[in-house]
């Protein structure tokens, strides 16, 4: 083409321009599944139609409005009147760094609750912001106690405490009590990492003293991946706005993100809001806050209860020994001796167009994992999932 | 509500639900808005759209296919043959943070070309990193020539250089004529920053030899934010998996993170992909590719002569002194003596619902900045601004 056509700078080569395009030309296409494996859940299709809404600009009062509108909904989910909430942007796993990176100093000394990957992802993230890493480890399927916690707290006096009140890689569900006054006592912040367990079981961030809570999108709120719901409370920010030294992470920065989200009382440019997804992510909220929360947790404890008579009826058990342990929303289920777990997971797929996993970190090989979460926690779904089990576990017993 | 309807553990409080619903309630309102600023750009309506279809698994074969695609767009859009190419899960920021995360290490040396805001973030990025960071400084508006970036690679010997190609904070366009070669010559990664310029100048990451590449989906892609193409070149590759040290974040960790995108023959999960943004970029780079990328580049060449026939009808000037350094992407134009530069953005947004953008950073005041970009890279709404700036100008005539 002409050099005067395009704005190459003087002295830059513009060789010809190479194509070889082997993927599908056109449209994109996408099939229709069931996802009831850990995450993402379906989407509400309330949820994804707000995505197809024009854009705004990430510093326009319309755009600042739905960011109110979405802290609101996130006060409401966390059930706290902290001012400090935000979507962090990134899955969880941003949520999660941007409350060890913000929150943790080198040097420091973290108590990592460690029984699954969750606790496992937490500790290499501390290392590398050189923190003083101490795992309390318990084997997949158990949780702490409040003894236990109590006991490595006063042994090591760390500056934060690390739990999973939802672990997903084994289907624990971690009782939080007296942890928050625990933490009070001892001066120790308090993290809680609830990807997979806000809005299907009951947490209060201001009743029950916890200090940074982070979530995910894609799973009881049912929107697609890529915003983390946050919030510090007060002691959190105080130690937010008291470090020695910058956070490690300058995108995660929530000095600087609490500043374009209205923390400190104005707007300041940090990076580019991630307009579509925040337009879901405030309607996900709003489905939420119509439902209610004793509604939402009623019911995804019901439909949990639905999937294990379906289970247990055909002799299924679940991983976690203990029915105190386990959690509702990412279920886990063990798979008995002699049963090739992905032939299930393939003819789930295959025949019914349902998604359901196998386990992750320390429970692969051992156990299936269903969510019942968000829009999926209902019976059509669930009952879904039962019966693909039901005919998985048949075809086995022919060919066994 | 009943205690057992619901799944707190044994010895949780369950406070009553409080909720103080003061946002609008039902579903999500937004206005419809013309974004010539710095970006977001408009989308597509076919991007839009593509989030509106039913989410998959981030594990399932036909959304690997989907990452398939996207990673050939890539390869396009960058003009190479590199395998290592992928989303970062955010915008331009994470993706700047993921280059310098992975390729600088604690303790080396990293020449930073800074003439502007981004220059800026990323020295303090490799700071937080503990990288030794050498400021190269130039004024608002001008770029850098290859002599004085050969000067600070011979007397720094950096192990990395940045680059900015499109400085949207002053409207300058780098010319990277020979500044591969010199960093082949004397063993540095070269990183460019493409965050506003891709797809609307010339850039081919093989031919000029450039190490590892950023942009954003916001711009000349017309897709929302929340995705940044990367890419790595062999060299960068190799640095990544030589490191002495773990990158600093675990978020953006490359070794991790392309080994769920496929650079190291299997698929292992990290964080859950962003299945709905992961859908718009498949479409905005199949758009890109419809076109073809030497009329995208050819279209916002002439959409950028469009605009400043305009405006230098009414007196208007660039902010950048020399042709030459001037950026087609992002427009930066000189405020003039006694016109209220705010006020002219006031009465683009209130009359014309046309968003144009004042300076940043370094230009805050002294320049506006228009963005004529992808999907607005067209006739109407670049006469759109024009007329903006006729209306704009003449109220304050009237005024002044």
């Amino acid at each position: 083409m002409a050099q005067n056509a395009h704005a190459a700078r003087p002295g830059e080569q513009t060789p010809a321009v190479e194509d070889d395009h082997k993927g599908p030309k056109g449209v994109i296409k996408v099939p229709q599944r069931l996802l009831m494996g850990p995450g993402p859940a379906n989407a509400y299709p309330r949820v994804l139609a707000a995505q197809s809404l024009p854009l705004l600009g990430h510093m326009h009062p319309p755009f600042f409005a739905i960011m109110d509108e979405i802290q609101e909904g996130l006060r409401y989910l966390f059930q706290t009147k902290s001012p400090y909430v935000l979507l962090v942007s990134g899955t969880g796993h941003a949520g999660m760094e941007a409350a060890i990176a913000n929150l943790l100093e080198p040097g420091e000394t973290i108590v990592v609750g460690n029984n699954g990957i969750w606790g496992t992802r937490v500790a290499d993230m501390a290392g590398r912001f050189r923190g003083n890493v101490v795992e309390l480890k318990r084997d997949a399927g158990q949780t702490f106690s409040l003894d236990e916690i109590k006991a490595a707290v006063q042994e090591h006096k760390p500056a934060v405490l690390f739990l999973c009140q939802g672990e997903s890689s084994t289907g624990t569900h971690q009782n939080l009590a007296g942890v928050g006054d625990l933490c009070r006592e001892h001066g120790v912040l308090l993290i809680v990492d609830t990807v997979c367990s806000l809005g299907a079981v009951p947490i209060f961030a201001d009743a029950w003293k916890i200090d940074c809570i982070y979530s995910g999108s894609q799973k009881v709120l049912s929107a697609p991946p890529g915003a983390a719901p946050l919030m510090f409370g007060q002691r959190a920010l105080d130690k937010l706005k008291g470090r020695k030294t910058k956070p490690a992470t300058y995108n995660l920065d929530l000095n600087l993100i609490g500043d374009y989200w209205g923390w400190f009382g104005k707007r300041s440019y940090h990076h580019t809001g991630m307009v579509s997804m925040w337009y879901a992510m405030r309607e996900a909220l709003e489905i939420a806050r119509e439902e209610g929360l004793e509604q939402l947790w009623a019911r995804h404890n019901a439909m949990h209860k639905r999937l294990w008579d379906g289970l247990k009826s055909m002799g299924l058990e679940p991983f976690v020994e203990k029915q105190a342990d386990r959690l509702i929303s990412v279920n886990t289920i063990k798979v008995p001796e002699g049963v090739d777990w992905a032939a299930v997971v393939k003819n789930a797929m295959d025949t019914f167009n349902v998604e359901i996993a196998g386990g992750l970190g320390p429970t692969a090989g051992k156990c299936w994992r269903v969510g019942v979460m968000g829009a999926n926690a209902h019976p059509a779904p669930v009952d879904l999932v039962i019966s693909s089990f039901q005919d998985g576990l048949a075809r086995q017993k022919r060919s066994l």
